[in-house]
């Protein structure tokens, strides 16, 4: 969780544009938007009107608008388009980065697509159709062409004069793409193997044969965690024909990480994950409505079912009235350890920490965690009943002691029943080749509501023997 | 969350070498050790016993002997440590990743530490020790010294001839850290930067004076937010005298992230994060409980409360039998939305999308999207009762509609209620300083757990006319 925090250096780079900006200093201020990071600009930026950016922009050389445009948030973009004319917009939309630029294409309607698509040079048109074109939860939806190529026959001194000749706008050349003149990919090397090498030196014989790859069709959180395997700067994208069509960057693996680990805490808490990435505000009540209900509602059905339970051993209660005392203590205890049980769970399978076939060894491991835990709740119950219940009112032939029993053997077995369900449904769920994070922690507060009073009232009946 | 699913290139890497392995093809299974990428060349060797690693660790050249080992689990770097001389080792140890190798030193006892220590090259064994002087949170924890520097004055010819120099051995070199003769860092270029320029262009014509780096003991957190805003390969290290250090690398970005992510979960659920990084198989089941129990007796303790309420209003439950039934479902579903609307605020506020001063935006929010729900709840619940509790029994001169429009008014309530409590916690911890994942989603339960029976019987007795 970020903590509240002075982040010295940008709250300077963000007071140095500031002060040029208050002062008038225009020259100087364009000075630092050239220097400062593109990120720090375009925040200095957002603050001001549609007009003002316009204005900042034009006294910039188009790379940097191109650059400093990209790090806009999308909305700030679509409305920058709609406070542009077509042309001089175009010219700033040809200097994105492709993947942001994809992006920002799709989000406007088919007219203004249509409109744009005229005034785009005729590469960054068919740039910006073939990559909407993928899904954006695959490979091709997250990768960019801002990649750099050379053949296998080059030598260094070639290989190197041909990015010069290609690559200036290109800013990710950390790796060298070796492709065949069908664009079949052969290989890659880095830039340092390029530069260390002499010039003269073939770039075959530093050529990466075994290189990690992406398919354009493969999921993007595969795509994520190959790259943090085998920690990429940057990943090549390959169609069938084994044809070099995009790379993905680490940033994405990064903003990918983030987008699912969202998605996976959302499922557990009993939340639908939403199909764009909207963030908490720009959803609307209703949206956010929507993502909630469907758990919310069917779990209070099944809730049903403790009431019933509670009806059927109605007379119990009425002997025993220190039993309803006890009674929500117990289920929200099973609910709290049946979430803590299945949270360490889904999250070491989530990490790769443990498989499904690790089953009986978890669940032997949950056994002896939750015996544990259970000795310290039923001795708090047991405590708990002796100070506060002590002059509670009890049918004849009943002791105290033997109730406080009664219940804190209860809350004992239902702590490690609650256990091994919370840590054993997310097993079986992805055995059954489902998503672990789905067996929400609601739904299984709700289960061990269920089991938890009826191991309650089965326990009551059957020591103090009454039905 | 990672599905199952075939990930046929690693896999195909795996079989390339066990074919080579089973078919005795030593010399074509050294190739591909030299060819393949090292993570893959590691998994494949961890599989083995120690003799076989090193026996094929001895057929590389130490360069690759370095690399593999630093992408071997911890485990098995220190099994290895145990099975090989201290001369063998010492070798290996200084072709190791730096970062990598101070982490393993740290995890060598006093005495090992003192037994190796006169087998490593000075260079080598003044890195360890500085590395390994960082607390782990820190920057300093976990940057590395793989870097290149230049000084200011050279030209792009110059430098390039430097690198080419010193950093063989380097694996990050995208960006050229430019200092002066004391390593105060002046600036950067990237690589590429003097890859384009021409021969005689001095570094003072490229330099970016105003980079973004980390300061030796920032929060590792802080330092991976920041590589992920500014999309950085690698971040600066400095020192309080902005002396280079080290770099922290993007993986390690990843990597951090991860980190936090578990222990916010953690912390959400209801489990202490404890202070090493372990995974659930290794680590102990008493290590486990000690994670879980504090929260988990707490609550318990505090649900007593919730009986006591039931206590009080005995009377009422003894007369509307009805009432009890539908408790069990109203406590758990003000639970689920309480925990649902914690959830979506305090990821919110952990990816930055909210401040803790938009709450009362928030609020209204959560107001307008728990009323939505209360609806639907209370409609569920009105037309449960209607289907079911038909023919409970009811005290003279209440009717069926009478009781449900009481349950169902206070079921909405409790919802509306819960989320308000779920949605504003977190923003009141935040406010007063507190990192708002503390805020378990089981002490969210268990409050809501109490005001919800209190508004139960509020309701019901003010309506009902009787107390």
């Amino acid at each position: 969780m970020m903590e509240e925090k002075e982040e010295t250096q940008e709250t300077e780079n963000q007071e140095i544009l500031q002060d040029l900006s208050e002062q008038g200093k225009t020259a100087e201020l364009v000075e630092m938007f050239e220097e400062l990071p593109t990120m720090d600009v375009a925040e200095f930026m957002e603050e001001k009107s549609p007009e003002e950016i316009i204005d900042y922009l034009k006294k910039l050389d188009i790379e940097d608008q191109g650059r400093i445009f990209s790090d806009f948030t999308l909305e700030l973009q679509i409305k920058l388009f709609h406070s542009l004319d077509r042309r001089k917009f175009a010219h700033i939309f040809g200097q994105m980065f492709s993947d942001i630029r994809a992006d920002l294409y799709q989000e406007l309607t088919k007219e203004e697509q249509i409109e744009l698509l005229p005034y785009l040079d005729k590469k960054v048109r068919e740039d910006v159709i073939i990559l909407s074109a993928y899904p954006p939860e695959t490979a091709g939806g997250i990768m960019n062409t801002d990649f750099a190529t050379i053949f296998a026959d080059m030598t260094a001194a070639e290989s190197l004069a041909k990015i010069r000749k290609d690559a200036p706008s290109k800013d990710m050349i950390y790796y060298i793409y070796v492709v065949d003149h069908s664009m079949v990919m052969k290989g890659l090397v880095t830039l340092k193997d390029l530069v260390m090498s002499e010039p003269q030196t073939r770039v075959t014989e530093m050529l990466n044969e075994f290189f990690v790859y992406a398919e354009v069709n493969e999921d993007r959180e595969s795509v994520a965690q190959k790259i943090e395997k085998y920690d990429l700067v940057a990943m090549p994208v390959l169609n069938s024909l084994h044809q070099l069509v995009g790379i993905v960057s680490h940033e994405e693996a990064i903003d990918i990480i983030r987008k699912e680990e969202t998605e996976d805490l959302e499922k557990f808490m009993g939340i639908m994950p939403s199909e764009d990435d909207e963030d908490y505000m720009s959803t609307s009540p209703f949206q956010h409505f929507k993502k909630r209900v469907v758990w919310l509602v069917s779990l209070a059905a099944i809730g049903i079912i403790s009431g019933m339970i509670i009806n059927e051993y109605q007379s119990i209660l009425e002997s025993f009235i220190i039993l309803a005392m006890y009674m929500p203590m117990m289920a929200a205890t099973g609910g709290n350890t049946g979430s803590q049980a299945a949270t360490v769970v889904i999250r070491a399978l989530s990490l790769g920490e443990i498989e499904d076939n690790d089953w009986s060894k978890i669940v032997m491991k949950e056994v002896k965690i939750s015996f544990m835990l259970s000795v310290c709740v039923a001795l708090l119950t047991y405590l708990k009943i002796a100070f506060l219940s002590f002059h509670a009112f009890l049918p004849a032939g009943f002791t105290m002691e033997h109730i406080g029993g009664v219940i804190s053997l209860a809350i004992a077995i239902q702590v490690m029943t609650s256990a091994v369900i919370g840590a054993g449904l997310p097993l079986i769920v992805r055995r059954m080749g489902g998503d672990p994070a789905v067996v929400a922690s609601p739904a299984i507060t709700t289960i061990v509501d269920i089991t938890g009073l009826f191991i309650y009232f089965t326990v009551a009946s059957m020591i103090l023997g009454i039905s």
